[in-house]
């Protein structure tokens, strides 16, 4: 029997990057509204970004056009500042966490083992959304790609892997995906354990992961999904490092905003078929 | 019934673009070999080119490595030199007719209805091996995408097609595949219309088509297969232009040197059901 996916209370939400920080706010509106109820405090964590002053103010002024109380702005830059109390604290009253992008693996470098990281898996579990976009995406599961050339992948050794933040599992999540055609990472990925089901995200897209393993895309853009349990054969494990890696069968899918996937039973739901099985107010 | 792929009794070998044209030759050397045998004479034809006199000395010097006897370099600019007695005449004596890349609506516009590209559908007929190399290799089959950016691609009409050369039914071919990430160009085509084969090719990759629709792929690189045959759903009929396209399965291969397919069957062939289907020679 495999793990339940995600047993939290709260949501998470991976953004494939690039989502609208200015305009409609689309995507950014929809992680707002996962919040628990009446808390409208939101933390920003800017650690994986090389240019925090830039994205910070960015996300600080959406977030408070869509109404945020307070917004905090944690670019928390070494191992040190990951035990802050202070920022601890901060992450405790907050409602809505909000990874940016940048580079996952400085992420998790800052981040992992921390207080602050324990707290925020706390808030995920107390019902609090847990959000990220780009890096902050990648970063979400147990493991996570960090690198590898899209035009060099499905060469054995091409994709690089390593523990992620641990907020969900049996998925891996690839950003910016239609945009830098990643699609031979997910593959490479399958190939090497097909278990996992593969979450491509595109530019101005995302998918909230709903309690219980459902998907939900969300955005203008577009979510692939590569399911590689049903792979009938490879020949990867056969190969030298850099060689080309076969694939015989894997399942593709293009989700659009409003419709879903129920990991579990590796189940596309279309709009009517998502709805039905998401509560009331999160069938958007 | 659908009709035949392919049944001509010589070869087409379509090639992804940047094929080694001067160390070992590869994949140059898997075309030659299928000339007719005692019929060295090669023509290229180097229409799609925007840089002819470069391109056309390169693949004369390939190959006459290759023992090429005469290699005829057919520069056909316009419809009027595709009506040449004299040309038509160098394609009829040629055992190889290699297209070199470009822009395959040159290749289409200059040499649609043509004396010359009847004389190449009829060599290919009577056992000539006809390869072309990215642009040569997508304007082979009866339709070809001839512009649509991949990052734009899978939003209903992002993906130009028009008619092809019309060698070979029932399979759509992208060249560059890999390299400029366009698994999202087929994966619209194939939600156009499933009943195709969607064929990426790889740089320095290619296939054999051999008579009976099995496909063998060559070179270093990755040729990758969408089977749309088995998709569930999409939303495209139901979009406006530019909008987003859902997909609810499709089916991925990749397949590398040796490996094979049944288009027919649609069964991946590894390497030893590849040997075991095809006949002495052209088990490579």
């Amino acid at each position: 029997m495999t793990p339940p996916i995600f047993s939290a209370s709260g949501h998470l939400v991976a953004i494939g990057g690039a989502e609208d920080r200015t305009s409609d706010l689309e995507i950014l509106k929809k992680v707002f509204v996962l919040a628990p109820e009446g808390n409208q405090e939101v933390a920003v964590i800017a650690t994986a970004s090389g240019i925090p002053d830039q994205v910070l103010p960015e996300y600080e002024a959406a977030f408070f056009r869509l109404g945020a109380s307070q917004v905090h702005c944690l670019d928390i830059r070494d191992r040190q500042q990951a035990t802050d109390a202070e920022t601890v604290r901060l992450i405790e009253q907050s409602g809505t966490i909000f990874f940016t992008g940048g580079d996952q693996l400085r992420l998790t470098n800052v981040l992992g083992g921390s207080p602050v990281l324990t707290a925020i898996r706390k808030r995920l579990e107390d019902g609090a959304v847990v959000a990220g976009t780009s890096a902050g995406a990648a970063a979400m599961p147990g493991t996570m790609i960090y690198n590898g050339s899209a035009a060099d992948a499905l060469r054995k050794g091409a994709v690089n892997m390593t523990f992620g933040l641990g907020f969900v599992d049996n998925l891996i999540i690839d950003s910016h995906f239609l945009e830098r055609g990643r699609f031979t990472r997910l593959m490479e990925v399958g190939a090497s354990n097909p278990e996992h089901l593969g979450v491509g995200l595109g530019e101005d897209a995302g998918v909230i992961i709903h309690p219980h393993g459902i998907l939900e895309a969300i955005g203008p853009g577009h979510v692939i999904l590569i399911d590689s349990r049903d792979l009938a054969s490879s020949n990867i494990a056969d190969l030298a490092m850099g060689e080309p890696v076969a694939v015989e069968h894997m399942i593709l899918h293009a989700l659009v905003s409003g419709h879903g996937y129920d990991i579990d039973a590796r189940r596309y739901l279309v709009a009517d078929e998502l709805s039905a099985i998401l509560p009331g107010r999160h069938a958007q």
